[in-house]
C-alpha cells in the first residue's frame, strides 16, 4: 500500500456519497485505508457526517480511529454518543494505554459510567488501575497488555502460553519473565525463541540484563532511557519489583516531538500547545502574555530611557542605538539560554560541573564580545564624528554581550537546580531581562563617557 | 538491571585502575554495563585510557560502543588505528547502516582502504551499496539486515530459512515477504507465525496491507510516516518496488529529535548544530553569523532614527519607545513564524491553503494588534502629557503587530513553497526584518502625528 494522499476532491467526492447514504461506494472508497488515515479524512468531516462513517466501521477500526484523531474532536465526538456506546463499541476495543487516555479526557461521572458498563472485571479493572496515574509517568504512559512466561516453565509450557496470550496484543515484541511472586527477572526475546530447542527451561535462556522502570518515572526520563538505550519496549515495575506494564515506543516518539515542540514554543513565547489548526481565540490566548511582558519590559526600558532625559535631549544621536543594544542583549541571551535548555532536556549525562558550564560560557561571553564590540567601534569610528558615542558603543556594547551570554546560561540552570523546568525561562523572562539592562548599560556608561569627553 | 548512573568518583576509580594496568578490577567494574553506558564513560577518558579499555572488550561490544560515541569522538578514536583493525573488529561486528554511518565520516581513500579489509565480499557489497545513499534519505537510513520469505513457500520452509536468517539480525520485528524477483508483497507478523498451524502456505497468512517507501523518500518524511503509522520497522524498496531493506524507529527516534532540536536552534539563532560539550570556538562560529545580521539590523535601525533626527531632536521621548516598538515586531513575528515553522516540519496533512492560513493569521494579527494598541495608548494616555506621542504609539502599535504578524506567517510559508526550510528564516531573518519595520512605521507616524497636533 502506498502512502495515502488526502485531498480536497477526495473529500468532495466523500461528502457527497455521504449525503446520498451510498454506503457501498464509501466502502469501495475507504477501503484499506489505515486507522490514521480516516482520522485524517474525520478532521475535515461534519460531526454528523463522521458519525454516520464511523457506524459503518468495523469496532477495531472504529476503536483505533478514535484514538488517532486529535483531542479536541474526540472530545466533540464522545459528547455526543450515551456512555454504554462509548464502553462497547470503543473503550472495549483498545490497549488498556488508549483507553485509559481517552476516558482520562472525560470527567470523572462519565468516566465511572463508561467503566460500568465493560462487561469485562479485568478489563475494567485494568483500565482503572492505569486512570490512577500522573499521565506524565510511566504508568501514564504504559499499558497493561504484554506476554509474560514463568521463569521455571518449559519451553512448550511457554509457547502455549504465549500462544493464549498472543491473542489479545497487536505486536509481540519482548516476552518478559517473571519468578512465581510476579518480579521481572528478564526478557525472552523472539529470536531466541525461533532458535531455542523445545527441552529447555525459560530461566536456562532468558535474558538478566533487563532494563526496567517504576510506575513513578518521568515521562521525559522514559524517553531518554529509550532513546538511548534504543528500546521498542520498556518494561514498567512497581515499587516491589513486580511487573505491572510496558512502554512501547510508539508512545514515546509522541513524547520526545511534543517536548521538543514545546520548548520551542516556549522559547518563541507561545505559552500554551497550540496547533496551526487551533482557533484564533487559542492562538490569542497563547500568545498575548508573553506580548505583555515583552510590552512592560519595552515600558519599563521607556523609564530608563527617561532617567538619561538630559544626555538624550543634548545628544539625540544617542538614542539612535538604543534599539541596536537592547536588541543584542534579547539576542545573546536567547543564544545562551537554548544551548542550556536543551543539553537539560536531552538528559545527556554531564560532568561538568555547572561551575565549569559557566566558565565555559564565560570564555565564549568574552569572546563574542570582544568580536561584536570591535566590530560597532570600527563602524561608529568611520560613520559617526561623535568620538564619545563611538567609546559608548564600543564599551557597552562588550558589557552588554558579556552580562547577556552569563545571564541565558545562569538563569536555566537556576531553574532547573529549583526543579522548575528551564524552557519558561528562555523567551520571555531571559530576553525582557536583557533588554532593560542592555538599556540601562548603554545608557549609564554613555552618561559617564559624554560627561567626560563630551 | 537498574538505569546506570555516570558519577565523578567512578570515573577517577576506573581511571586508577587503568593507570595500574588492573585488568580484571576494570572488568569487573564494568561488567554488565550497556554499550551506551559505556559510551557515556568513554567521553570522560582520555585516548590512551579509551584505547586501554576497548581492547579488553569482545568484539561485539566494541563495535557498539563505537557507534554509541558522538561522532568527534569516534572521528579522533578512528585516526588513531590502522584500517585493517577498523575493519576487521569494528565494521565487520556492527548492523550494516552503523558500518555505513562509520565509514561514511572517513574519507574517500580510508572508506576504500577498510573495505579491502572485509573477508566477506557480501558484507563489503552491503556497506558499499548503503554509502551510495545521502544519509538525509531513506536509503541512508536503512539497514541491509532482514528476514524475507518467499510468497509461495509452506511454513516448515519458512521456519528454517528464518532461524538462518535470523542469527545474524539483533532482534527480529516483521518477516518481510517477497515475490520470485524480490518485489515486496507484505509482511508476515511473528504474532502469525505464533499462531498459524503448519501446513498453510506463506501467501495465505501474509498481510498484503505494508507500508513501504522508496530508497530517495527524505528522512524527514520517513520519521513523520513512522510516527503517523506508529511504525516499529519500515521497508525501503527500490525505484521498481524490489525489497532492499528496512529502517528500525531507534534510527528514526534520532532522526525526529534531530529535526526538532534544529528547528529550535535555528529559531534561536544557532545556525550550526552544536552541543553544550562542543568548543568555545565551535559555539562562537555557530552563534556569531547571526548575532552581526542582528548588529546590521540595529545599524539599518540606527539610520531610520536618523532620518527622523528633526522629530527626535525636538521631541526626545520618542525615542523613548524605539526599543519598545523594535521588540515587539520581533517577538511577534517570531510567534507567528514559530507556528508556521512547526506545522510545517511536523508534516501534518492540512486542506487549509495558504490563503486561509493568510486569512486565519490576520484574524489573529487584527485582534492581537487591536488588544495590544489599546492598552499602550491607555498607558500612555495615563503618564505621558504628550497626546501626540500617546497618539502615535497607539496607532504604530497597531500597525508593528499587524505587519510583523502576516510577515512572519508570509515568508516561511513562501521559503517552503520555494524549497528551502523554513526553519532558517524564524530567528534571524524575521526578528530582523520586524525590527527595522517598526522602527519605520513608529517614526513615519510620529512624524505626521506630531506635524499635526503638536
Amino acid at each position: 500500500m502506498l502512502n495515502f494522499e488526502l485531498t480536497r476532491e477526495y473529500i468532495d467526492n466523500l461528502t457527497e456519497l455521504i449525503e446520498a447514504k451510498n454506503e457501498s461506494a464509501i466502502s469501495e472508497l475507504m477501503e484499506e485505508l489505515h486507522p490514521a488515515d480516516i482520522a485524517e479524512i474525520y478532521e475535515e468531516l461534519s460531526l454528523d457526517e463522521a458519525k454516520f462513517i464511523y457506524f459503518m466501521m468495523d469496532d477495531d477500526t472504529a476503536a483505533d480511529v478514535l484514538t488517532e484523531l486529535e483531542e479536541n474532536d474526540r472530545k466533540k465526538f464522545l459528547d455526543s454518543l450515551p456512555s454504554d456506546v462509548i464502553a462497547k463499541r470503543f473503550i472495549d476495543n483498545m490497549d488498556s494505554d488508549d483507553a485509559a487516555d481517552v476516558l482520562g479526557e472525560l470527567d470523572d461521572e462519565r468516566q465511572q459510567e463508561v467503566l460500568s458498563h465493560i462487561d469485562d472485571v479485568s478489563t475494567a479493572g485494568d483500565i482503572a488501575d492505569l486512570l490512577a496515574y500522573d499521565e506524565d509517568t510511566a504508568g501514564g504512559l504504559m499499558a497493561k497488555e504484554l506476554i509474560k512466561v514463568k521463569e521455571n516453565w518449559g519451553v512448550p509450557t511457554c509457547l502455549r502460553s504465549m500462544r493464549r496470550q498472543a491473542e489479545e496484543i497487536d505486536e509481540v515484541y519482548y516476552v518478559y519473565v517473571v519468578d512465581s511472586d510476579g518480579i521481572l527477572k528478564g526478557t525472552l526475546s523472539l529470536k531466541k525463541m525461533l532458535l531455542s530447542a523445545s527441552d529447555v527451561l525459560v530461566k536456562d535462556i532468558y535474558n538478566s540484563d533487563v532494563i526496567s522502570v517504576k510506575v513513578d518515572v518521568d515521562a521525559e526520563d522514559v524517553s531518554n532511557i529509550m532513546d538511548k538505550y534504543d528500546l521498542v519496549a520498556l518494561p514498567v515495575t512497581d515499587s516491589i519489583g513486580r511487573l505491572v506494564g510496558r512502554i512501547t515506543i510508539d508512545d514515546v516518539v509522541d513524547v520526545i516531538r511534543e517536548e521538543a515542540e514545546k520548548d520551542y514554543q516556549l522559547a518563541s513565547g507561545i505559552v500554551e500547545d497550540v496547533e496551526a489548526s487551533d482557533s484564533v481565540w487559542q492562538h490569542t490566548r497563547a500568545r498575548i502574555p508573553w506580548l505583555l511582558i515583552g510590552m512592560a519590559g519595552g515600558i519599563l526600558a521607556s523609564w530608563v530611557a527617561f532617567g538619561h532625559l538630559d544626555l538624550i535631549d543634548k545628544f539625540p544621536i544617542v538614542s539612535f542605538f538604543m534599539p541596536l543594544i537592547a536588541a543584542m542583549g534579547g539576542n545573546v541571551g536567547m543564544q545562551s539560554s537554548a544551548i542550556v535548555v536543551q543539553s537539560l532536556a536531552s538528559g545527556a549525562v554531564d560532568l561538568e560541573t555547572n561551575w565549569l558550564k559557566l566558565l565555559k560560557e564565560l570564555g565564549l561571553a568574552l569572546l563574542n564580545a570582544s568580536i561584536l564590540s570591535t566590530l560597532i567601534f570600527a563602524y561608529s569610528y568611520l560613520f559617526n564624528d561623535e568620538m564619545a558615542l563611538t567609546i559608548t558603543l564600543g564599551i557597552s556594547m562588550f558589557s552588554v554581550v558579556f552580562f547577556a551570554s552569563l545571564f541565558g546560561t545562569f538563569v536555566p540552570l537556576l531553574l532547573n537546580k529549583l526543579k522548575i523546568d528551564p524552557a519558561v525561562a528562555t523567551g520571555p523572562f531571559i530576553t525582557t531581562v536583557n533588554d532593560i539592562m542592555g538599556m540601562f548599560l548603554y545608557l549609564s556608561i554613555g552618561n559617564e563617557v559624554f560627561k567626560m569627553l563630551a
